[in-house]
């Protein structure tokens, strides 16, 4: 039986690898010419890897004509004696091309999505943006191809300016807003400003993402863990952090917004040494539902240590690709300095779109329509719960911050078990324990699942509370 | 005398060290309530700084109360006392806020800019762009809302893959396209996939925004110097680079491009170790004005080695931040598996405007105009030099490949007094030796300007040539 192992194949990928092994074995003649392969489905079981990685080894083996393949035969190995002479000659088409290499397989559907946050079609402004798109280039305008500064066009970050002012009480100048391609981009850019050296906190449990971008910049991150107001001040100080990364408004998964007293205790850290920093990532305030906004720390810090980030993919749209961060101005002349250089990622089209948006007022009036409709779709959901047998078993928290809330299960299923019968019954749901870095810490989030409503249909909501209840009974 | 000495600022900022010794100097008593500051351009003259620099000082002591100005009179110590409770109670904003922190001055305006590539008005197809949007928009589909695969959406991906195939003879699979928000960004990505180990071989004269964000990642950057078919093998043998990035198409600011025979040479290298990858930047081969294209590096490439990189911000509009580049099947898996997870940093509703201007057929009617646009401009430009007394000054080499040229001065001016002149007559001109790493060479490549015409208006060609020829002689 043919086989192969993975064990020296170093950095090299799966199927590259299993290319390789097969190819030296055609060259050797120790796979014969004319030999059928394995199916690509029973191959890969015998070798404990994916379909796909077989199917894109005998696709790359196939473009060099080490393999043909008939149709509904499967793959044999070729007469290697043509094909190796086109590859000493250089007829043949190079390896790399030419060869359907498949992205992920095709996401499952489901009745209900309790994991998504995109944006839904009802509640995105088709025709005020259109309006405002058609404006904007019917100006046909030379600033639309002037090189804006890296940080954006002036008259969006005003806009922005004027936003913060109104709205989150922070008084900010045009000039130390960064305009970028998301938050992803910003943290990129932040890394690069506040070094490779730096020692990033982050929130444990906290937003994946947030941590494989610090993985990807090759920067050392620490897990800080969460008690009832946010990152925990006494393991900061025994870590060696100089940066923290953090969401008070509205922590994602927990949804904990983090009282005064501990924001200014963050602030007292960041204040004792030199070069320590807090990035204050304000991802969905706009949404919070009900009590009073709490001061950003943006705004009741007094030393220039806080960079607040903000986006437009929460509020807008997340297919437009348009966040922003605010340095304090200690820092912006470091960013002039080393990374003045870069250009705005931004188009100039969107970027007058979003700035007429805003300064037009539409902005304002899009955000109430949207905080109220998750308002609506989060009462309907609570009501629909509280109505249904499954609020014996569930306790609800952390629902009064925007979008999403947590519901703790009392049972004795798994997480596993309970994710699964749920997608069993068209519902997808996510554990909160996904969110907390290394294993051990599941236990103690065991049964809590993080439900994000933003995405669900509001005619859906009461047969996807009864499919939860059948999920977790 | 005010004086302050700027030696122990670190890493302080020049305004907020200014910013900080006066404060201490106010807070003690040195400089008294009532007294009268220097005028800021005075300052600045006296301390060697800019007068921005003493601007912003002076407006972080404003707003945080320890100075005041009276209109037409100038910046007095304040009666720190209230300030200084105002700080202690916390009533006082912060210091970074409501700061005007001015950025660049306005740029001077030029009769003639031969350094600019910014796209001119009549250049960007602004009503077919227009109508596709609007078709795009009318669609209102839900795919302009779902979140595309990080590469970027499939139809632009297939329309790029397609243009390559057309026009570059390069077959490649979609899903090895990714798509980002300026080919800065996707240099950000590689230096992520491959590695901030790697040692990074350049191009010396070279493309300077490439160097700076190789320093801004913290990387290791080796400046190898060029012969007339581009980047020289032996020193790059002799070098520890295992990555290179190179424009053979049109190597700017020399505009050499790189006959086959160095091509392959490269790819020997490349293929002679593990982790060996070259970046191929195709930049602007869309312009290439007379001779037959050769064959890119990707498309002659059989070991996976070359990552293409190429970009819309040249031949559409830089302000539309659309690049892509195409990467080898063995980076693939590699790529998903690292940075898979970021989202496409460009919005979707210009990615389907794009991958339907493709599509349709405007890109290649757009790029045959532009080119006879550039290739007469070009021959307009060089009449003019021709006939102009200018001739017997110059020598004009590389003009072939597009958008640039370079332009040598027998002179004994040196480039800094040839500059100075052009722009006293209204002319921005870039000396070659500008794009030399260290100073030492400066002098190999003096009296060789670049002069990029892509921007130039053509009514002005014969009057920005007799302004060049009195900065000449």
């Amino acid at each position: 039986m043919l086989t192969y192992s993975f064990e020296n194949r170093g950095k090299e990928a799966l199927y590259t690898w299993l290319y390789k092994c097969m190819k030296d074995d055609i060259l050797s003649g120790k796979l014969k010419s004319g030999e059928q392969l394995p199916s690509k489905r029973s191959f890969a079981r015998q070798l404990g890897v994916s379909t796909l990685t077989v199917e894109n080894a005998y696709a790359l083996l196939q473009t060099e004509g080490y393999v043909s393949s008939l149709p509904k035969k499967g793959y044999y190995v070729a007469d290697i004696q043509p094909a190796f002479h086109r590859l000493q000659t250089g007829e043949v088409s190079s390896p790399a091309s030419a060869v359907l290499i498949r992205e992920q397989p095709e996401e499952r559907q489901y009745f209900a999505d309790f994991s998504s946050n995109q944006t839904r079609k009802e509640n995105f402004p088709f025709s005020v943006w259109t309006k405002l798109i058609r404006r904007v280039m019917a100006e046909q305008g030379d600033h639309l191809l002037k090189n804006p500064p890296g940080g954006g066009i002036l008259p969006l970050r005003e806009a922005i300016a004027g936003q913060l002012r109104e709205f989150r009480d922070m008084q900010v100048s045009p000039e130390q807003i960064i305009v970028g391609a998301g938050t992803e981009y910003l943290y990129g850019l932040l890394i690069q400003l506040l070094g490779f050296d730096s020692v990033y906190a982050v929130e444990n449990p906290g937003y994946q993402k947030i941590w494989k971008i610090y993985q990807a910049y090759g920067v050392t991150c620490r897990y800080i863990d969460l008690d009832h107001s946010g990152m925990r001040p006494e393991l900061l100080e025994n870590s060696d952090a100089n940066v923290i990364h953090i969401s008070p408004s509205h922590h994602f998964p927990t949804g904990i917004t983090m009282p005064v007293s501990r924001r200014h205790e963050l602030l007292g850290w960041a204040a004792k040494a030199e070069e320590r920093y807090i990035i204050e990532d304000d991802y969905d305030s706009e949404f919070r539902l009900s009590g009073k906004p709490i001061p950003t720390l943006q705004s009741i810090d007094r030393d220039g240590r806080v960079i607040y980030v903000n986006t437009f993919t929460k509020s807008l749209a997340s297919t437009i690709r348009i966040s922003y961060m605010v340095l304090p101005v200690p820092l912006l002349e470091r960013y002039r300095e080393q990374l003045g250089f870069y250009s705005c990622t931004v188009s100039n089209f969107e970027q007058y779109t979003l700035a007429a948006f805003i300064r037009d007022g539409h902005y304002e009036k899009h955000i109430n329509r949207m905080r109220n409709s998750f308002r609506r779709k989060r009462n309907l959901l609570l009501d629909a719960i509280r109505e249904s047998p499954l609020a014996s078993l569930v306790t609800i928290s952390e629902e009064d911050a925007g979008l999403h809330f947590l519901m703790h299960v009392s049972t004795k299923l798994s997480d596993e078990e309970i994710t699964e019968r749920a997608a069993e019954n068209g519902i997808r749901l996510t554990g909160l324990s996904r969110y907390f870095h290394g294993g051990e810490e599941q236990t103690r989030s065991a049964h809590t699942f993080v439900i994000n409503y933003s995405n669900i249909e509001e005619s859906r909501i009461e047969e996807a509370v009864e499919r939860l209840y059948q999920a977790c009974r």
